[in-house]
């Protein structure tokens, strides 16, 4: 087998312990040639809606990997381990919904294996830490070239556990939806698409309101936050194709008090 | 000399300032093929004792490598900086404590050369900056395959600086120990073993009760914490092998406003 | 062309999305051989200022790269994207001042192209995340031998957006600046250097008096934190070659109450 160059790796495990360190020195004693590429370890602890969506938004701009993601609230406990066959990659981490979205991303889950073959696991394995035991090795010996029907039997793909996307809705001229995530620039991005923008009528330049947190807030849509000037509030299109309320040079999160998860309403301000 | 393909790094330095990838700089100018793998950065500033017990649970997980290892809150003042061979790899840091634990891990130390040679340092050598002037050059010029010797002159390894390990001892069927390690979630690793809890007659499903910070908590021994309802606390083995108090999906630190260092006491109940 | 084995990478992105990690993702598609030295991603939100005296201090001790850095509080305004060539190096992002200080330390800008070229970056371009689809793809392709003015046309050096370096004079005895940064461990490094303090006969083992904040504290001048007793102030010329505050063993940005720009007067005590 050709094997990986690349393993991609995302978690809730933080970069404050040695957990992340002791993964990449478990990948590299296993696959001393890969290289690996650190998404974020900074998931929200046991987070795994929060770990699916940057994980399924980062994939189409990784190179071809292992992407190995480990979100893992049950750990121990009976959730299945596997790797998922998408697009020609492999997605390694906790049967939960963790690594769903980031396979159709890549073109839909094609095969599951189980992660049970011993030889493929650092034994004895614990029963909190299975990033080092059972996941790291996975990664780490599919990317020396280890076919991953190696790594144990097939697991058929309709059995996957899968996340519910956040409800969203359009009705009456109004946007229904929540916030998916808050960045590290105090950005709120939407499970709302500027399509569904288009649909109600709201064009760029178009003032829109926004309902977050009981309290309803004029602004703008605009091409980009700084269509509008420093410290305004204005409605845009993200880099991932969300929409996303920001704040010119400031922080929309602080500004309206939301947080990941907040139910929103965008509605076409008609005077 | 063959030297090393890895070098691992941990530091109390943080990420927000540039002095991780400064001494990253360093060690490609110097050492261009070697590997870099952080195990940490986020140890408590100049706290010895954590970044020792870190760095002393890592490195039965790490490839062979040059470890690199700062946390030295006298920089500058009289403590010996030294390269410490032990089971075939070498530590470098600051004679303070740091290294040893992690050299009795590896195998026990077997030699140790004092930093002095300039040609392997970074010159003028600052009075606070060790990590980018001394430690990090002598980690590089090891990995290019210079041997230890070259560093320095030997020093007598019974004079290195041994840190003292938290006081624990078993005492009429109670565990008395401290909090080790507080985790990115919220667990709290202590200085007891299964061993320990054995020989006072706990077995898995027993009851305990744990006092810390003046309060007495009642609350299982299981093999792992989702052994126990959500929310709820648990005493289990962690992946490290210290008896660890967690909350099911929740976190032990808060809820008993524990913190690393806490005296503990673990108890036989006997109803 | 012959490219560059390294690319260095400062940003104010912060490590808890997925921007850094799908910058490498990015970087790695491109230029697959190349290393990814990570400087920070903790400068402050869209402070151009922070990053910019970052990097400079940085520069010197980093391997023969292209320096990517990226703060860039008008992304998807009017500012220019360029790469600038300094000292046989490549440094690549915003052109707001970011790069020019770090293009000094190298040996000065010699040639400056705009990043224009569209094959060399991801299209469709985002209006948000330049890092992703223009400044990562610039300096992956830079890396692989693509020569700066295959990039797009040429920018006169001059007309490079410069900062003003905060204010510092000596006068009466006195040095008057301001708080360069406040690092990881509470120290203040000031834009003051020991050659302004020899200007006034301020010598090693002289008392001063600093003030700051409405305040004024009496700390001797030594040659490092930990020349005096731990707990105590001091001042003295830090590892980057700048007049620093430091606690022994303390933190003096709380003890001071200080930030990064507060101005700062340091004065010869003459009893």
């Amino acid at each position: 087998m050709a094997g990986y160059d690349n393993i991609t790796f995302l978690s809730d495990y933080g970069l404050e312990d040695h957990f992340v360190g002791v993964c990449h020195g478990v990948i590299a004693r296993i696959a001393p040639n890969a290289r690996v590429i650190d998404l974020s370890h900074a998931i929200r602890p046991q987070d795994v809606r929060h770990g699916a969506t940057l994980l399924a938004q980062s994939v189409p701009f990784l190179p071809r990997a292992v992407h190995l993601a480990v979100v893992d609230p049950t750990v121990g406990g009976e959730r299945g381990m596997v790797a998922v066959e998408a697009g020609g990659q492999v997605l390694v981490g906790p049967d939960n919904g963790l690594l769903v979205w980031a396979a159709e991303r890549l073109g839909g889950v094609e095969r599951v294996h189980a992660l049970e073959k011993r030889a493929y696991r650092l034994e004895p394995v614990s029963r909190t830490f299975h990033g080092r035991d059972v996941f790291a090795p996975a990664a780490a010996h599919l990317a020396t070239g280890v076919a991953p029907a190696e790594l144990g039997p097939a697991v058929d793909p309709a059995g996957l556990v899968r996340l519910t996307p956040l409800a969203s809705r359009v009705e009456g001229g109004q946007l229904h939806g929540a916030v998916l995530l808050v960045d590290h620039f105090g950005n709120l991005s939407l499970n709302l698409s500027r399509e569904e923008l288009d649909r109600v009528g709201v064009g760029i330049g178009d003032p829109v309101e926004v309902h977050i947190g009981g309290q309803t807030y004029r602004l703008p849509f605009e091409e980009t936050f700084s269509s509008v000037p420093a410290g305004r509030l204005v409605l845009h299109e993200d880099s991932f194709r969300s929409l996303a309320v920001a704040v010119n040079q400031g922080r929309a999160a602080e500004r309206l008090n939301a947080r990941s998860g907040d139910p929103v309403v965008v509605a076409r301000v008609t005077e």
